[in-house]
């Protein structure tokens, strides 16, 4: 069971710019659809006053910088020309958590722009609600709700994913573990309330220890499917145990996620993200090698272009 | 409007070294030839125990660590070879902001060592003050005064640079962000004391919010040209957003300075720096791609030898 | 006097890894080979539930990974192929220092497997105690002595080797550097006590100031002589000086502890670690740069293959 889907971080929170143009987009698809991704998640289209393309509806809340390449519309096209979907992330203003009413204010307007804008590409797919949920905060599942059902109501059709993070013992600085079992009685509640209007959850399998993931992988499988949520895992292909935020994965444990999900039943692997971290045309030379592993274990052979610009 | 100016930063304080030899730094100076470079800033020529030549004042006043390779020589000539002129960065002993009089008391005996010994170059072409303003902190006000007038005593005829920082919400940690106003006025008192022997200010432009960073250079270039200073723009490079200190900056936000530097009509841009965070031959990869989009934004044609040795 | 041993970090703890598999760990030894690399020391064998091979007597005392490849073994028949031996490093529990009964109790288990498994492997030339001493502490030290007893009733015939640090000026969070009084006090104590089973110190050279560093070798030295043991330098190839943590060391900074320990009278000059930090096929492109500066100095001329599998 291969990575099928990953996430487009260009707007970026803590990940550095790489720094791609067009040119070095197409070449990365084109890896992508090699090895079998034929979805893309969109992980956000504006962030605090950056965007993926001049939004009006942005504009008329908040100051924004000028954007002078259209990524919306760019990512939509390279995936189409590689058959791929893409799932488009909505507005992340910064603090979300903590006025999740202006972030839903925001993206009322945002979402019917990019519907007008975007909703007929033939490569729009569906919507990222981008508000990482963790606990079962009423505030953030009601955003959630919120968002969700705006955009079953502009594209009844299509599906809707969440990617929530577990509050484990590598929860993000300042969040609290919470026990396995206050986490399924939490998340019990929260797939009640938003069933309604998410098609799909990819929980993040970083933030437990690895020899807990396989029962975390099962637990949430179980939890989404007495929910009627289908289920994906987000396999990260960043490491979380080192000093440097972040680099690439070890293989090793890249492998025992992806077997661990795949041996739960999960219905699809996506990541976070192809680009960066497990590609061959990444600025870490780690993710070339964890590339390497990848295919070799999965035995793929991709044609990448060598720095001469001949084929290896 | 492009970057003609950078620094050069081989005694590092908080970027790792590259590890270039002549020939790779030769290599580096030919590329900012070619992409118009016609100034380099030597950041500074010592910092602790460490410096660019084995001087002997330094020597008198601490232990210092060996040097095997003259770097001051080897920068003013590559500068030389490719028609620039170099800013002196003087010594800086690393707690000079606790400790002013004694930051001056070396240098004193260091910049006539300098003058001495490379003052003659062709290439030499002024001085750097390497201490970092940011505050009307009178004793570091009258610390920069006075190494300006040994700066002015021994070359009369070349200029004196200074980079001073912005307390803004970016400041460095331990640093308390004050306001516009408080900047402004602090400022008009700071270059009000400066004016008589420091020529040229070029404002660090990464300690402010991009959206505020246009109103930050006007007010700048304003109370420069009040006080009769020439208004440069160090318009960083390298990105203070992400939790690794420091990547190459993203191309957007880099163009967006840029492009507000000049709007905001700057007599010049430096950048610190080119040779780790703009670079085809960085140690990162993600400045040699921050290259490419430098170079299509402005039509720039650049020769750059392949890892195999021949040209692209 | 050249640094003629490596750690090999594979199942790292703070370094991120760089997913080589047999093909790129064949290259790496090969380049070791021919700068004359002859001793290998595996940093540790097991951390935490990740191990080099799938150990039965570490499944016995906790839950632990399944390990798909044999690292052991590869680095044993790479040792081998390249005429270096390996000193085998012990099981690190993550909490030895607070729990150094537990830590014996599995090591005492483990050693015993590894000696029967790899002992008689042609490379197999002793073994590296993972924990790292610093202070003289009891239950550390006791700690020391039983595995180096331990090691001694295995294999009688063959070394064994401790890397200390220096609780010095740049010692790790948390610890309270020393006085050099002290730790001459305390260290010639722990050799006193350890000298009936541990025949190697190498003490790290990174965590004192690069002037103090020259006196610390020698003190080191005289300490493990007055005690009748071999002292090795572990010339720390990384920066312990930048925020990031870790990047390769500035040439300058390695040139200056090369020649320290070799004024001093070391008797071998090792290094944490090759692979990272001074390899023309590391992850970081400034170690590339670190090795050409490397060979220069010591006239090296090492053939490695290009990206395009031609060699230089």
């Amino acid at each position: 069971m291969r990575i099928t889907g990953t996430f487009l971080d260009e707007i970026t929170h803590d990940i550095p710019s790489q720094n791609w143009g067009p040119e070095e987009w197409a070449a990365d698809f084109d890896v992508m659809r090699q090895i079998g991704i034929d979805t893309v998640i969109l992980i956000r289209s504006g962030y605090r006053e950056q965007a993926v393309f001049n939004s009006w509806s942005l504009r008329q809340h908040r100051p924004m910088l000028p954007v002078r390449r259209n990524l919306g519309l760019l990512f939509l096209d390279l995936a189409q020309q590689n058959g791929m979907k893409l799932l488009w992330g909505i507005y992340d203003p910064g603090d979300w958590a903590q006025n999740p009413r202006q972030a839903l204010a925001i993206n009322r307007d945002f979402m019917h722009e990019v519907n007008d804008q975007f909703g007929q590409h033939p490569a729009f797919g569906g919507w990222y609600l981008t508000f990482e949920l963790s606990r079962n905060n009423p505030e953030q599942v009601e955003l959630t709700v919120a968002a969700g059902d705006l955009a079953k109501s502009l594209t009844p059709a299509l599906p809707t994913l969440i990617s929530p993070y577990i509050a484990g013992t590598k929860a993000p600085p300042g969040v609290k573990p919470i026990t396995r079992e206050q986490h399924e009685q939490e998340w019990r509640a929260i797939f009640g309330q938003i069933r309604s209007c998410i098609d799909i959850v990819a929980f993040q399998d970083g933030h437990v220890d690895f020899l807990d993931a396989p029962d975390y992988l099962m637990t949430n499988l179980r939890l989404a499917r007495e929910a009627g949520l289908t289920c994906w895992s987000n396999v990260e292909t960043f490491d979380r145990d080192m000093p440097i935020k972040f680099p690439p994965i070890d293989w090793r444990k890249l492998e025992f996620k992806i077997d661990a999900a795949r041996e739960a039943g999960v219905d699809k692997l996506i990541t976070f993200e192809f680009s960066h971290f497990l590609s061959p045309n990444s600025a870490y030379p780690a993710a070339r090698t964890l590339f390497r592993r990848y295919c070799e274990r999965f035995g793929l052979d991709v044609k990448t272009p060598t720095c001469c610009g001949r084929e290896h």
